[in-house]
């Protein structure tokens, strides 16, 4: 986890004094992007100071960025599918142009090129750009044999209405950052530089809290109102590289070049607000499992309480339900499954029946979807109380590679293995 | 202009001392908001520390928030028709629930009733509410007399490709925050407030630079690479509230209720990207009249430098082309027009034929669309380098009142007038 820094660095142009100034107070974990004394990006539980637009994160290290660093307040996923005719060689071209460009674009630079400027008065802003290979890349390349078993479908869910024009793809590309014009600055350079290679099949638009809009020391809240990512593995747990990353050294489960790397599961997840907002708030908390103002398991404490599974209350009926969220989804109660949970949220407007398009870009990050994310939606496909109140609409899994050394295009190691 | 003030305030819950920490540091004019200690809202040219949650616009005051509030990173514009059966009753009665709410909302408190705890862990973050109300309104509520002739509709342009299930409307709401939840939060309040009475007609979603990305004092940048804004009006000229505001004593033009208010023109500007960024810079430049780096004349200066319309260059060449965008639309070639540009830009993701649905929702505040709006576009519509590049696609026209004073509503002068 030590290998993603997040540095401060002067901002172009006529900062002086005031880019160096001390942002807002970023005490939240997920939000707050550590300090540049710390070898940590995750952020994680300590408070740290942050000037939103100076925060730098690292292009090169053990693995790509946009995984563990704290979640940005603005998103662009983009998936693209090959274009006809272009296969192996035109796929590494690709990726060395756009690993070229992330590792500008992510120092605050300007692409080689026409660079359009939207970005150009602002710093980095804590830009991620994270690079990841669908099921049908390894045809498309005549690298078959080196897709991972754990790029295999996921198996149908009861609750999926999955749009396909708005799941899977050969690549997909995930852009964080603090300010919406960097962001959208980078979505455009990328889709520019995919040329001829490659072809847009779907692209999403989210946002979390902006970094100073609440100084609690609390986990991200989404369109529900909920307290959202409670349970997520920390860095600093003792297991955590092994659950969340692809081993440096082979084991013989992945092929050699994901080393380092990990898997995304993708989701777009639209919540029924209309029905959801109906619910009194003790409905809406029995649904969860938890109280909706501080995350708290409704068996009391604080938001990393322990959940007192089998405390009952009045009548003897248990207090956080069996089907309730959080009862399912908890990490001991699936095999010790864990996934890392990167989510923004997304509004696209209302659709034709007047009812909001909005709802949760869900992202998992693990070693092994087999072992995180598909025994939890198993779980939760047969029994959980949410699932009246949401609707899987689109999906995706991606193997994300290794981070690219230095001198080093991501995916290298695969496309010129 | 000294009505709105903006205070800082501790974040609700356990903000203590980092809640009213300094924020980054927001030397940019038209982004960071004054500081508690001033009186004027519209920030201006003077650097002002901000802390992005903290920051509070007062509802009440002889304008609207959202006119000369400092543009926000984040914002929603909804437009609604009121329901068959609805009338001046209904509309009264909903006006007066959307003021009680937007004051909530805009003190960083939960609304009255069920609140979706969107925004519970996050301060104001500067929200904005503001009201207005478009052609259709007068005549749905029996008020046709009190119709201002300033809503008379625009007139045609050349350019204009209108989608008009995107355009118009009985109601229209501004939200603006620094925050994405926080003004999610707020778009969701008022719009399950509108309850029975009105339905939403249509809904746009914007954004502009976060505070602190940048520390340069400088205009707002769009989707194009520009800087856009230049020659705003600024609240520290002599004409400004003659020109954006309709006068407090009536002068015989506007119908007394509107005393205060002022008119806003909201137009979809689509920008052709694609066609745009195959521009060289030289080449988007003449375009403009400007340097896209800062915003400078092409005849030299820095931004705020006046244009040397007549300077020739190599051949005897106008240096700022007759059909410069910046030559067009300066106020002094347009009668003295002038119009207050608060615009967020768009993205909607791309369309069917893989081009970015992405530009501007520009919206302009003026005492009288004829003199302010029209008169511009009527001259942008027959000779603007830059027309061919972008494209109108929707289009609406507010009368937007007086701000509310103390245990008044929005419109009770002509609801109950």
């Amino acid at each position: 986890m030590a290998d993603h820094t997040i540095s401060r660095r002067r901002l172009l142009g006529t900062a002086g004094a005031t880019g160096l100034a001390l942002g807002a107070a970023g005490g939240a974990a997920g939000y707050a992007a550590a300090s540049s004394d710390s070898s940590d990006s995750t952020g994680g539980s300590r408070a740290a100071l942050t000037s939103l637009g100076t925060d730098e994160v690292m292009f090169h290290g053990k693995h790509q960025p946009g995984i563990t660093t704290p979640v940005q307040s603005r998103g662009h996923l983009i998936a693209f599918d090959l274009a006809p005719g272009a296969g192996r060689t035109e796929a590494a071209a690709l990726l060395r142009r756009w690993s070229t460009t992330a590792k500008r674009l992510m120092a605050g630079e300007p692409v080689a090129g026409a660079d359009t400027d939207i970005a150009l008065d602002a710093g980095p802003s804590a830009l991620t750009v994270t690079f990841g290979f669908g099921h049908g890349f390894f045809r498309r390349t005549g690298l078959e044999k080196q897709r991972p078993a754990a790029l295999d479908p996921l198996p149908d869910f009861s609750s999926d209405r999955l749009d396909k024009s708005r799941s899977g793809g050969d690549l997909w590309v995930q852009i964080g950052a603090n300010d919406p014009l960097v962001a959208f600055h980078a979505l455009r350079a990328l889709q520019r530089e995919a040329g001829a290679a490659a072809k847009v099949r779907w692209q999403m638009n989210g946002f979390n809290r902006s970094p100073g809009a609440t100084a609690r020391p609390m986990t991200a809240r989404n369109l529900m109102g909920q307290i959202d990512g409670t349970n997520n593995p920390k860095p600093s747990d003792d297991d955590f590289n092994k659950r969340i990353f692809v081993p440096e050294k082979a084991d013989g489960t992945d092929p050699a070049w994901m080393a380092g790397g990990s898997y995304a599961v993708v989701r777009r997840i639209r919540m029924l607000l209309d029905d959801w907002e109906k619910l009194a708030t003790k409905a809406q908390e029995d649904v969860i499992g938890r109280r909706k103002a501080d995350g708290a398991p409704l068996t009391g404490g604080t938001e990393t309480t322990e959940m007192k599974l089998e405390k009952t209350g009045a009548g003897g009926r248990l207090v956080v339900p069996l089907n309730a969220h959080a009862r399912i989804t908890r990490p001991d109660q699936n095999g010790g499954a864990a996934m890392l949970r990167r989510p923004f949220s997304y509004h696209a407007g209302f659709d034709a029946k007047g009812e909001p398009d909005a709802g949760l870009l869900f992202i998992c990050w693990q070693a092994d979807p087999l072992k995180g994310f598909v025994p939890v939606q198993r779980k939760l496909d047969r029994g959980d109380a949410l699932s009246e109140f949401i609707r899987h609409e689109a999906s995706g899994l991606f193997a994300v590679p290794g981070g690219a050394g230095s001198g080093e295009y991501v995916g290298q190691r695969l496309l010129e293995g």
